[in-house]
């Protein structure tokens, strides 16, 4: 099983969605970096168990995302605003202060993201 | 119970989520306006059990909403895009094509939200 890191978006995203459980033992396999066997001891189920565990909530996140799309729609929105950003970059003609201004607006929105 | 208009905002985001029969009976009533007789009728069970049926679908929905809270973000995107477009107009020293181009461009960013 290699880990996904897609999942730890899908997570940012879903996580809420899932069990509190489940969110557990992602969040320790996938941001915490914690092995199978290190997540079997803290939880105390079998390695099995967790790997069952794990299989089972990114088939639920990704069911969310062929679902909701949230993440492919916050992806393709952030691709938007950055060739808006650089389209204003090249803009000539405008004050310098204003530009300033306008592209912190978009790098704020896209942050938001 | 009155119709809430901001239920049929709620559908378009998290409806995927919801079985097909409570989408369908919460698509009749909010977005198809059939009463709650009518929607009786068509699905064969009583008034009581539609009504039932589409408080516990708007519970759902309420719920999605608090866990996920796309809606909320998407109008708080879509209010800072306003921002952003109107500052743009108001720039001074742009090509008018130039300028028209890029307020197409937010456009096209706000209208995917």
């Amino acid at each position: 099983m290699s880990k996904d890191l897609s999942i730890s978006v899908l997570m940012d995203f879903y996580g809420e969605l899932l069990t509190e459980k489940q969110k557990d033992t992602l969040d320790l396999y996938y941001n915490s970096d914690l092995s199978l066997a290190e997540i079997a001891q803290d939880i105390d189920i079998s390695r099995q168990g967790v790997r069952d565990f794990i299989k089972r909530g990114e088939k639920q996140l990704a069911e969310f995302e062929e679902k909701l799309g949230m993440v492919s729609k916050y992806n393709s929105i952030g691709r938007e605003l950055s060739l808006l950003y650089d389209e204003i970059v090249a803009v000539k003609g405008i004050d310098g202060a204003k530009k300033a201004e306008i592209l912190k607006r978009i790098n704020s929105i896209k942050s938001s993201l």
